[in-house]
């Protein structure tokens, strides 16, 4: 397949001072659509149509003449995750619910993508309301391969050249785990940084908005729009001290997914990071049980109404989330809510305690699993979405012509330092496995 | 006993203008706190002592030498319900978990009384976590009667005259109930209308702030301070046509109960308002059992971390409140979330068919039972919990000697159309009993 290559930063800088017209770049995008989208199957519907986009085009570039006054997102087409409303898009969810159900105003995201001169490319393929019940999506990579999910659609998107930013969600692990298994970078910020507005819940004190990218410039340039208070001009200092999670966290990988992994270690080592081995989760079979308990209990809460409806149009994955939910009593519910605030308090005060400033793991158990019935396990993302601290997908080469990606997080609220490391860190494994 | 004449609304433009001085004002107070408070028992260690309330007031005085530009409270004496966190007093909710664990920044409700003038006098008794447990306080009219809960204390404080204004807060019937008991007037704002930051959570669906004044034109004038978006300017245009309540709802009342309330709403169609029988309830105890599950499962969610720890110290009603609610099904919570939201539509529909202002209705069951074990039975205002709309308790009459109280409700929302038709219908009922 022809993965094209677009880095956002690039694009976006060449939009805004006109080195290239807005038009003309949907238009490529567009064409780039139309070659790949019949095997990648990333879109809504196929995404916006030509016509509309290079209407939407053409009035952006009206509406900013002067290269000088054009926003950091100036004419840059992206891939919207069918969870998030947009005006003028229905929202499905992957669901088989009736359409006028899932309805809402815009979401706060997408608005502020679009306030930055983004034009919304078309919907995005997701599980069964962002869980585990697969769309048609398949790995640019490798086509009998699943994307991972929830947000298929949007990891693939990016990762085929299609556009160069994409928006996802993760309660679990739905932005890393498909960003590693595609081969682009993802992005999820702390816990609360983004506004959930216009995006359907899942379970609230877990959900995320977050995106993807191709490089880690990009992501910088788009998380300056989408994440709330952003300092751009907080700069990390010195090198990160990196940690490594011992114990039964990392027996979670598979054995071709942690040997991948220990490449990407040496490869930092080599590159002259300072990494250390450290004690973060003490009872890492507690910490799923809990971040398992709560998803479904807060799902089941969030598709109370629909379900009772509805039940029927339920894939089995959802189905059997929402019924384990609704049986949750509340004292289980509160359990986990407290452990969620416990789990995130211990995880900041080893990092403290041993002076480490970012954890490297592995974006996913391994390479994307063959077959397109499953979008993988979360489980190596789970810890990072319970505690709420911002993670990254770094690309961290191949296993098997496979991509395999990093996970880098850093402490609750260091978005800006985690984004600057970044962009050093994937050069150090962009070649490792 | 001696019951003081303390109108908040005469006292308050007597202070702003200056023929009354807020230290000579308070040590008044103070005076009549001393003289009753032995038999009463409304205040937690009786109420701030002279000499601090003395230095406020005089520092608050020499803030604001000019009365032309005195905030709307100035030198009002104030008794706030011990759950309100209030900076230099400790929070102490009737419990007997350690005090340190009950901490946190001062509620916004007592920060707009600060702001607007008013002096805090202390702190008034609450039954246990302002659940059914009681404290000390008794009914001004009846030393042997209750005062009603759970802002036993602040009601009690206003209907001896010991302040003119006082906080109080409601989750089933804690401000209309007690109000009716101790003949005072008793306002629960609309849902949402006063925040509640700094008050202790009991179940955050259904909690409200309310107070407590001894007439209408006291209600106003607080109000006007404490609810959001307060319009002054909204005025009631034509007399409100009057809904009585069918059915199983008024047959919750005692005989003793029922027979006054029946003299009031003829006192009212006497003073030539419009009554109309209407249908608003169609299972009262469906929404009453809805309320009860409800109020458990937050309970016991706002209670977890406590309950863990020293579940020894909870007195009995609250244990079992507890308990139940810990073993609520997510199910159950979110069936009652939802029957929350439908019963408020259901109501408005049916004001707005029958073309129907106001709901009149008992402010409890009867007048305030015998003994100090028990405050009351909160039955008659659980729907307008339920619903959120804005209520009031308004005296209407005694029976036996004991004060009883009409409760009077209006669309959601309309708290100042409410309260600019109270003062009229008031003196309409005022002995009707």
């Amino acid at each position: 397949m022809n993965l094209a290559d677009r880095p956002l930063a690039t694009v976006a800088a060449d939009l805004q001072s006109g080195r290239r017209d807005p038009a003309d770049y949907v238009a490529t995008c567009r064409d780039h659509i139309d070659t790949v989208e019949s095997d990648v199957r990333a879109w809504v519907d196929g995404g916006k149509p030509r016509e509309q986009l290079a209407a939407e085009a053409r009035a952006l570039s009206a509406r900013h003449p002067d290269p000088d006054s054009r926003p950091p997102l100036f004419g840059v087409p992206v891939g919207v995750k069918d969870i998030f409303h947009v005006d003028g898009l229905p929202t499905r969810a992957g669901a088989d619910i009736p359409p006028g159900e899932v309805v809402g105003p815009e979401s706060e995201a997408v608005a502020r993508l679009i306030r930055a001169g983004a034009l919304v490319a078309g919907k995005t393929v997701t599980t069964e309301f962002a869980y585990f019940d697969p769309g048609p999506t398949r790995n640019p990579h490798a086509l009998g391969h699943t994307p991972g999910g929830s947000s298929s659609g949007s990891a693939a998107a990016v990762a085929a050249g299609m556009v160069p930013l994409a928006l996802g969600s993760q309660t679990a692990g739905s932005v890393i785990r498909p960003a590693g298994f595609c081969g682009v970078v993802g992005y999820k910020p702390t816990y609360g940084r983004v506004p959930l507005d216009g995006v359907l819940p899942v379970a609230p004190s877990l959900d995320h908005v977050g995106l993807f990218t191709q490089d880690t410039s990009g992501t910088r340039r788009a998380a300056a729009v989408l994440v709330d208070e952003w300092h751009e001009g907080i700069l990390p200092g010195e090198r990160p001290t990196v940690g490594i999670p011992n114990g039964s966290y990392l027996e979670q990988a598979t054995a071709d997914g942690r040997a991948a992994f220990e490449r990407a270690v040496d490869a930092l080592k080599t590159a002259g990071y300072d990494v250390r081995r450290l004690s973060l989760f003490d009872d890492i079979n507690q910490l799923n049980s809990h971040h398992g308990r709560l998803m479904a209990a807060e799902t089941a809460m969030s598709h109370h109404d629909w379900f009772d409806r509805y039940d029927e149009a339920y894939a089995a994955e959802m189905r059997a989330l929402v019924e384990e939910g609704r049986e949750v009593p509340v004292a289980d519910l509160a359990d986990a809510r407290r452990f969620r605030e416990q789990a995130r308090d211990r995880v900041e005060t080893r990092l403290a305690e041993q002076d480490v400033d970012v954890v490297a793991s592995p974006a996913a158990p391994g390479p994307a699993p063959e077959g397109l019935d499953d979008t993988g396990d979360p489980v190596m993302n789970v810890p990072w979405t319970t505690t709420g601290q911002p993670a990254v997908a770094l690309p961290a080469g191949r296993v098997d012509g496979l991509p395999v990606g990093l996970q880098v997080t850093a402490s609750f609220g260091a978005d800006e330092r985690l984004l600057a490391w970044a962009k050093e860190l994937a050069s150090a494994v962009a070649g490792a496995a």
